[in-house]
């Protein structure tokens, strides 16, 4: 498919005007044609105008029809094949087998949102009959439902160029509630974007859904973001990536006449506990599996471990040595793009150069072997630096890790108490350490959207049951998740009916429950239709 | 019951210090005894940390432990009797059948979320069982559920003493929910806020619940509000009152270091919308139910009916003309406060001065009766002056309403595109009416928490289906309500628990559902046990 370059304000191209930008091949360097055109700041009021009118008639489509073209999009996406393989490798030096995954990964996520629609039952439609002669006074029939928030603007992420990006988990959440979407595309890798971006337009032009239920945003910096947060059309932003870009959208989007709800994703060190009796057994399962999870991706996950705590000891000294002899045998990896690069190698520098840190494995990271190619890193510190140490609980985005031993158990509760809300906590050990350690368990259950047991933080499963989110500054929002189905409630709100006649109410809503969804009767579940 | 005039911290007063402050009988505006002194910023500390011990303990209490514990607080406000019934009345002007009325409303949503945490199944358990030879990546063991949030701010209201204040809708929303509370207590009823708060913590005590399960503080101003809101232990806010105080709590919790949810209702001036079709046949009915509704309270409902909007003809003249002579038969009432008082009296002057709008009832709002007094107004502009002036749409608080009459089918969608969020919308009409207006209730479900057919909306029914809240400035967050049991929901998150042995999983996600409750077991709704 040739690529145009330009943003797409609903089923039109948006103009060529202003000077382009170029995706970086991360692998070589090298500039990747076409050139991409910035949308002006009328475009961006165009695309949240469509957006508007869009939403007063998708938002009214049954699940059917919103499962149909969320399928659509799935089918298009596919049939994008080696175009898409080869751009998104080329735009983000990911591997082949990576992004084929990735899209997997994505489309499979647009057909569990349709399934969830097509049955129905997530919209927790809860009836209450009128009681006309109810003492003292009579109580109404009220209905509830969830329903749509309007216009959502969704910002592409850098590390998972389909599975977080135009076609990604926020924009499926969004049209499986009956949202339109705005997708801003990262500069990074504009031509995925154009590529998914186009699948989608097709499918709104095949499932014949009105124009502007999606568009595509072009603009290398923050200005067309922060334009399109503060327009009063969108009502809703989702992001992924760092703390300063989710912080820049979220004090827009609070500071507006009329403030609306910002999930941004931003950052997460996802602490790794590992309880003394863990060690003697699985030591060196836990090494590896380590190991694989704070390089995958060359480290670019936002569940990459980036503390891991352990007891002081024999078992732990030798565990240190094992993993850092294994993290030494990785190759260094291409990153995504020079300013990833570019921080990761100023993150691990300034570690390595911090007097209450030992540096026990290193790579060096620069662009000598061409290319954004990045070694691994892993550091020490003890637990009582740590703790007086704010910055060395510091992200640092790519392939390291570091280790902090403490001496006693509460030096251990301590370095749980003090973290920041975080998308994953771990722990691994066996029913004892459990058993003596349910304090920490439950401090951890209070800073972590996830807690994991003996398993890694990376591979975030897309089902019923995840939560990918978690407390301040894992997110701006910690009471939802950008992963798996109950991400659908991020971009909707609960509407009471009171005292409507049958025929006005949604069909979710009417008393023959036509759908044959669950819903919450008089206080009883049941899916009885009439 | 003798008040003692501080503030409780935990199970201990909190000292006499500073100058004091006193209610005011808004009947006589004579004060009332105790003096009541505002908590230090040391007891605003204390309390925190209290709260937030305290929630490491109470967050883990059985949903049947939790229910008995709310209970506890029903029966112990029930002990009150008339000593409640006699300080309410006198702090705020209320009759004695509301302060009954208000009294059993609370109860009953005491023992209502005490129900549905004693049967469990709210909390939304989610199992995804793990599938270990799954190609290419074994999917691992998934488990979630809704947990609390943390230690909760809760405001009182000035126009709901009891259902809105020490143990309202947020209060009983956020215990349930497994969270920990401090009331900060409207220093219009402190009397009555202490009488309650006795009652929340004589079941603290008998319950065995933990001290800082529950603590109330005072303040006149907005010093102690501030500071508790700035206080890094509390995780979340709930508040009812003006826009100005909700604003400014909300500044408060989103500029902290870590930003935190904010559930401030404000503000609503909930639209009345009179279809052509319901006059003939309805207008002596419709006029007599909105003349009630405006007038309950003294007009000091959230819910109050604020504008009308019905179409320019000669059945619109009769009805005007016929709820005008209504309205005036009305008997002025005692506000809550001096300052609400004081506010009405300028906002019904400042409308009467106003080129653009009639006034076509009035009584005089002055203090020579005694006590402070209120009349009601009546206003009509037609819809071009209405859509030309934002100022003719600004919530005036008391027993006052405007009418607009639209001539044409657009000037009356405008004045629905043109609202701001709402808690309520409300429509009258006929089968047909509401056929030909589909595109305005599209319109007033993108406004409004609730919309209404044929009713008013005044009367907040605590139950399962209710919806209380509405987009921005009826609220700062629209996804939640605060009424009824969907507002368990405000003050928790889901937490995903991955890998964990059945042993330290939580009992909601315990294999064998000891509990019984109704669980998404991969993808299916059930309750078995096993």
């Amino acid at each position: 498919m040739k690529l145009n370059g330009t943003s797409l304000i609903g089923l039109r191209n948006g103009d060529k005007a202003g000077k382009p930008f170029y995706a970086i091949n991360p692998d070589t360097t090298e500039k990747l044609d076409p050139p991409y055109y910035a949308a002006t700041s009328a475009q961006v009021k165009q695309a949240a105008d469509l957006s508007s009118s869009a939403f007063d008639i998708y938002s009214r489509k049954s699940g059917k029809e919103k499962g149909a073209f969320l399928r659509q999009i799935a089918d298009n996406i596919e049939d994008l094949g080696d175009d898409l393989v080869d751009r998104a490798t080329r735009e983000t030096g990911l591997p082949e087998a990576r992004i084929i995954l990735e899209s997997g990964r994505t489309t499979g996520q647009l057909r569990l949102f349709a399934e969830l629609i097509e049955e129905g039952s997530w919209v927790e439609a809860r009836i209450e009959h009128a009681m006309p002669d109810r003492q003292p006074v009579p109580k109404p029939d009220l209905r509830m439902m969830m329903r749509p928030l309007g216009p959502v603007a969704v910002f592409c992420s850098s590390n998972f160029p389909i599975a977080f990006s135009v076609a990604g988990g926020d924009t499926a959440s969004a049209l499986a509630g009956g949202n339109t979407v705005i997708v801003k595309g990262h500069h990074a890798h504009p031509g995925t974007a154009e590529l998914i971006g186009r699948a989608i337009t097709e499918a709104v032009r095949k499932s014949g859904m009105p124009e502007g239920t999606f568009s595509l945003l072009y603009g290398p910096g923050q200005e067309v973001g922060i334009s399109l947060v503060r327009n009063s059309k969108i009502k809703a932003v989702g992001f992924t990536g760092s703390r300063s870009g989710g912080l820049s959208l979220w004090n827009a989007a609070t500071s507006r006449p009329e403030p609306i709800p910002v999930y941004a994703e931003m950052s997460s060190i996802n602490p790794v506990f590992i309880l003394p009796g863990a060690l003697p057994g699985e030591g060196a399962r836990i090494a590896e599996g380590l190991m694989a999870s704070v390089t995958l991706g060359v480290g670019q996950f936002c569940t990459n471990p980036g503390i891991v705590v352990l007891e002081k000891n024999k078992a732990s000294e030798n565990f240190m040595g094992h993993f850092a002899e294994l993290m030494k045998q990785c190759l260094p990896g291409c990153m995504l793009t020079g300013d990833i690069h570019a921080a990761y190698k100023k993150g691990v520098a300034e570690k390595m150069g911090h007097q209450d840190v030992k540096t026990i494995a290193y790579q060096e990271t620069d662009k000598k072997s061409g290319g954004y190619r990045s070694g691994i890193a892993v550091f020490h510190s003890d637990a009582k630096s740590f703790l007086k140490r704010p910055e060395l609980s510091k992200e640092i985005f790519g392939p390291s890790t570091h280790l902090i031993t403490y001496q006693t158990h509460r030096e251990l509760l301590n370095i749980a108490k003090g973290l920041e809300g975080q998308l994953t906590a771990t722990v691994h050990g066996t029913s004892s350490d459990f058993e003596a350690n349910a304090d920490l368990i439950a401090i951890l259950e209070q800073k972590a959207g996830r807690l994991i047991i003996n398993g890694f933080p990376t591979g975030v499963e897309v089902c019923h049951a995840m939560v990918h989110g978690g407390p301040y500054p894992a997110t701006t929002d910690g009471r939802s998740t950008s992963v798996g189905t109950y991400s659908i409630y991020r971009f909707t709100r609960p509407v009471s009916y009171q005292g409507f006649p049958d025929s006005r109410l949604p069909d979710e809503l009417k008393e023959a429950n036509s759908l044959g969804i669950w819903r919450m009767v008089d206080g009883k579940p049941t899916r009885d239709q009439s």
